[in-house]
């Protein structure tokens, strides 16, 4: 149980960590830092009791705590740094919850030379297509899993604390190197909001022709839901993990390529061959699941 | 109220057509029609109650049949079509499930010349990643989409009759031109199928590596569902309907080029703008849902 947590970033994820850990009884007092322009949300989140108080002031709100947890827009993270350097504490657990780990190691290098030793590099896969305070669960990180990309020198009182931290709050938690998390997580997460953001922008700007979303069934409902993401969070981490993600758009474009050469040229049986492939490595994720 | 239904081809959608017939109390005695190399499926759809009786014998199925259905793949209507030719009964109204109607036009037009007037073109918006009799459903109808394609000298008594019975099985019944369903539906359930199957895909042949598939989440798993329909159907539609969904996988092509570019130049304002644009017509898409 930790004294004083500090949440940088009271969205929805930084909201979800407070109310969980409320919840869970894992902090004698949470509070969080926000900037002036921000206030209304602070507020908010205070009247929600999804936080005890807020500060706008960064060096108040971090005073006496044992943990700090970022969770701000992974492009926005250098600045925080930038903020936190003066006040750093090595007592202090510093950890994060940024969807691109190479962009913060990156960012914290920038700042302190190198990443500083108590600071734990994580990761929740969970969010929801609402974003903001008033969208935060305290079921969010339940049986959902959360990546630690650790350092060679990070250290393993930090790393258990923060491990244990989010296995209270349900979350199942593995480790992987920096790199590994962001190949995995821009085919798995980046690519497909990437597809359903370009799939409902090109359908939207038919829509009115065409009545297209007047006939959308199921199949397209649940296509799109990620395209209501936080449109801000999505630029962050497209950029921060443009590395990985461009080489994956063109090897899906060639994969659509493929596709389109197979109905131009009737290839009835390479479709067949295409769609049973993929029906059959969607089995294999739902067996994994399973497990 | 039907004495007499034919269902030829008792699959998800034929089943489910049949259940929800028999709870509606819409039909006397359901019967379907089947091939000799289908007889396990058949005799399946008679155990568990769908249908009544079966025949691998059309002219015995359809016999006496007030109305016939055709829910086959779309790539199989043509043969059915010569199937029944022999013994087409003007006093019989047929219609189909077909999820493409320009090529059951052209498939009716090759076998008698001219689509017969008793023929009404129909498209349940319906459907599950599941297949086969076994996943017929009852209720698979309710609340979903129903689009008729009528033609100029489709004969009113078999529109009102194959309308009204769909909006017994719960369907909200619209029509539209042939060209214009192949229109709107390549964009909004043929596109998202065909991305769904190569994102599905292209992973898959990763996965061993990369383990992406055991860190995917809610996004990913929405997106990836349909990518479990059936290959056959889609093969068929896909190739059905080519000269709609080519040009529209071009579009989206496009759409993914620009992102691309967005993202090696660095343009994080006009990704936000692109990110805010589809968010932005998602929600207009669910107002327009619960209007």
């Amino acid at each position: 149980v930790f004294n004083r947590l500090c949440i940088i970033g009271v969205g929805l994820i930084g909201g979800s960590i407070a109310r969980a850990a409320r919840i869970k009884g894992l902090c004698q007092q949470i509070v969080a830092y926000g900037q002036q322009q921000n206030l209304a949300n602070l507020q908010l989140a205070q009247e929600l009791g999804v936080i005890d108080q807020f500060y706008t002031d960064i060096s108040e709100a971090i005073k006496e705590c044992d943990v700090v947890i970022i969770a701000t827009p992974v492009g926005t993270m250098q600045t925080i740094f930038e903020q936190l350097k003066p006040y750093w504490n090595q007592q202090t657990i510093y950890s994060d919850a940024g969807s691109t780990k190479g962009s913060v190691v990156t960012a914290l290098e920038a700042v302190f030379g190198a990443v500083p030793t108590n600071f734990v590099l994580a990761h929740p896969i969970a969010g929801a297509e609402r974003s903001g305070v008033a969208a935060a669960n305290p079921q969010l990180f339940e049986n959902r899993r959360l990546i630690i990309t650790p350092l060679a020198d990070t250290e393993a009182n930090a790393l258990n604390a923060v491990s244990n931290f989010w296995q209270q709050l349900g979350s199942s938690v593995s480790q992987m190197s920096v790199e590994h998390h962001d190949t995995v997580l821009a085919a798995t997460s980046h690519l497909p909001h990437i597809l359903a953001f370009a799939l409902v922008g090109l359908l939207g700007r038919k829509d009115e022709q065409w009545e297209i979303f007047k006939y959308a069934a199921g199949g397209f409902k649940d296509f799109s839901r990620i395209a209501s993401s936080d449109p801000t969070m999505w630029q962050d981490i497209c950029l921060a993990n443009k590395q990985e993600i461009i080489p994956l758009i063109q090897q899906y474009q060639d994969e659509l390529s493929k596709i389109q050469q197979l109905l131009a040229s009737d290839q009835g049986a390479a479709l067949f061959e295409t769609f049973t492939y993929a029906r059959n490595a969607r089995q294999r994720f739902l067996d994994q699941q399973e497990d």
